[in-house]
């Protein structure tokens, strides 16, 4: 007998789960639309090659690859990776981007603003918050290097926080660029940049010294280290970054922004500004982005500049479960608005008519699979939380009525066929 | 330079193409919930061993396995598949449900239906109109083996294509147990009945000739044959199943069903009534489906019976893009209502602030990135067909007023700002 778990790092939702998720991505959906951003989707999988070599060493150990198939599988000779495996899951939704804008750049807007709302897999160690299959929630816009870019994006991420509920977000922004010059000014070998940026990108986890300590291991001697970690603790003192000034100008007053100097993210295609949004409760970010004009011309002729943000979906929905942030229609849904009983053989098909009756008044109905004892029904009908029940026996049927119970207040009523559809209607609202 | 191509077999959803399948996936969904489906959703892979068996051998072939990772994956002592792979994408929707059930049978409703439109992936030769990733949109009833399960499934099929435009779709049902009968009846020895299956499953693509061709090549006798074909060619001389009458006269009148003995399935999981969709101008099916009363229990302790529908979302959107049953809103779809022009950098805040006021009145609103000639402005916003306009000059500014530029009839106003919203919305629903 087959184990019935998912598989590792991967989950099952069940239609509890699905509402939230949907509610939550129903509003992201809505603010990007209005926002000008229009649905990209690309498929699970990219060819091996698309992918490899865009995220860093640990990009590619991450990555779920796909066998191959047929005779191009050809296990006795193959002795790496690349001789068994063609193909790879999505690991995240910028490089396929990327590779959509390259491939389509003549059907596509001068400035192309597109959202993407699709799962990635990373085959990582699975914790608390962190799953095998994720979703994320993406906005970019192609073709310009203008902040106003960066400015619509964080608005745009601002508003959905808002519209979710969130009042205690915080944007922290910095500059790629900027970091650069952090890394000069500091007197830390031009080689070693990149060596800088990813101990620094560790702050949060392992603290100031954490990061000296790594600083150190990687060759950077401490008098540079100490000169650049002061740089990144304060702002007044690194490095100006005007780009990032005249994004902060921009952005509308009532959105938190905090100038962070010791903000570098950990992706390696980030040209310029790059974002992410945190709240207190929650160790990482709800979101993250930033500007990367380099990327696009990996897979074209041409280089195109291109900024983006991605939501995580999977952290939304833990800090809204934990605070209780969703709406009552959400959190406690139900599979139905009314059950229609089944009396028995002959009166079923009437039974059908008065739940065809219901649907086409705009209620969600669900009927009683079998004849049975209208106790059984009535039981089930409770353990699905469904509002109400209607029953339909051969009395009520030559009288043209149905009986409706109201399965809160246990009231119940004969009415007309004619009128059950608005008398539920009624009752639900009035009481929602 | 890494090609830009998709994976074979998959393909990109530019924006025109995303609102063509959400707005199928919205008239599924909603009708799935009006019959008090619940949405579910699983994992893109599973264990390896969760799939194997399954799906008969061709299922096996088809299927998308994941190479094992770290130190599991040891290329040089692996001799067969099993050795290399562990997981493999989903191949249906069926399957995996199954497996859920049997996980959750007592957090879940005796009765549980639930509705999961997510995509599944083959690795078979791709065609026109064949994918190797593509939409399932399921519906299943676990629990009752009543049936008025099947009825409800096939009624709400029928609202579906009610609701997308279809008039010409035919039901055609048959039972798995009847074939049996068939088989039994033709004289065809018990132990060839899954060969004669096989055979009349082709019906469609190979004529009377190819099926008698085969069931001879799989050692039944020519007379036996003749037999088997001849029920399966004519409903009245066929065995009756009461099961299948009861389900056709409890189906509404107006939905067009046809008792078709030759109706066989491929996948072998079936144990009862079985159903497919056809419209006379696409070859193969819209929707199939079928009982299976025996796959849950190949997960769990229990059998618990189970019946469901599928609709192919791909063929669907072939035939109605070939029939150009889009409504309107979704054929010619636009980004944006609205572009609101950047006239230059010290009115560039302002700009952002009449984007936000419109966003408020409900409108999607794009914002042009940069500070350009106002021709250029004009031609990429005729470029990506916004309908709209809005011009805010240092004037307009001082005014308070802004220009609105309806791009479909070249008219051209001045508007009050605090009225520009409304203005916009009711010439768009005068347009629609």
């Amino acid at each position: 007998m087959a184990s019935t778990n998912p598989a590792r790092g991967t989950r099952d939702f069940l239609p509890a789960d699905v509402r939230k998720r949907e509610y939550v991505i129903g509003i992201i959906k809505e603010v990007y639309e209005s926002y000008g951003f229009e649905p990209l989707e690309t498929p699970a999988f990219e060819n091996l090659e698309t992918l490899t070599g865009k995220y860093g060493e640990e990009g590619g150990q991450l990555m779920f690859k796909i066998l191959k198939r047929g005779e191009k599988l050809d296990i006795s000779s193959a002795s790496k990776v690349a001789d068994l495996a063609d193909l790879a899951l999505r690991y995240d939704l910028t490089v396929p981007l990327a590779r959509v804008i390259a491939d389509n750049r003549n059907e596509l807007p001068k400035f192309f603003k597109r959202y993407q709302i699709q799962p990635v897999w990373r085959a990582d160690r699975p914790a608390r918050g962190r799953y095998r299959e994720f979703y994320q929630c993406d906005a970019d816009q192609i073709g310009s290097s203008s902040e106003l870019v960066e400015v619509e994006l964080i608005t745009a991420a601002a508003k959905i926080f808002d519209r979710l509920g969130f009042k205690d977000y915080v944007f922290r922004v910095n500059d790629r660029r900027r970091l650069s010059e952090m890394v000069t000014a500091a007197s830390i070998d031009a080689a070693l940049e990149s060596d800088a940026m990813v101990a620094l990108d560790k702050l949060d986890k392992v603290g100031k010294g954490g990061v000296l300590k790594e600083l150190a291991e990687r060759g950077i001697t401490s008098d540079a280290a100490e000169r650049f970690l002061a740089f990144a603790l304060d702002a007044d003192s690194a490095p100006r970054s005007e780009s990032l000034s005249k994004i902060i100008d921009l952005l509308p007053m009532d959105i938190a922004v905090k100038d962070d100097p010791s903000l570098a993210r950990g992706l390696s295609y980030y040209t310029g500004m790059i974002v992410e949004v945190n709240v207190p409760d929650l160790p990482g970010s709800l979101a993250g982005g930033g500007r990367y004009d380099g990327l696009i011309g990996m897979f074209g002729k041409e280089q195109i500049p291109a900024c983006g943000i991605s939501l995580g979906l999977e952290r939304i929905l833990v800090v809204m479960d934990e605070r209780g942030m969703f709406p009552p229609e959400i959190a406690d849904s139900t599979p139905a608005d009314v059950l229609v009983t089944i009396w028995n053989e002959e009166t079923t098909p009437e039974s059908l008519r008065l739940a065809a009756e219901l649907r086409a008044s705009g209620l969600r109905v669900t009927v009683y699979p079998e004849a049975d004892k209208l106790g059984k029904q009535m039981k089930y009908a409770d353990s699905i939380k469904v509002p109400f029940v209607c029953v339909l026996g051969e009395s009520e049927i030559e009288a043209g009525t149905a009986t409706l119970k109201n399965m809160r207040t246990g009231g119940q009523t004969a009415a007309e066929r004619g009128k059950i559809g608005q008398l539920i209607k009624e009752e639900l609202s009035a009481n929602s």
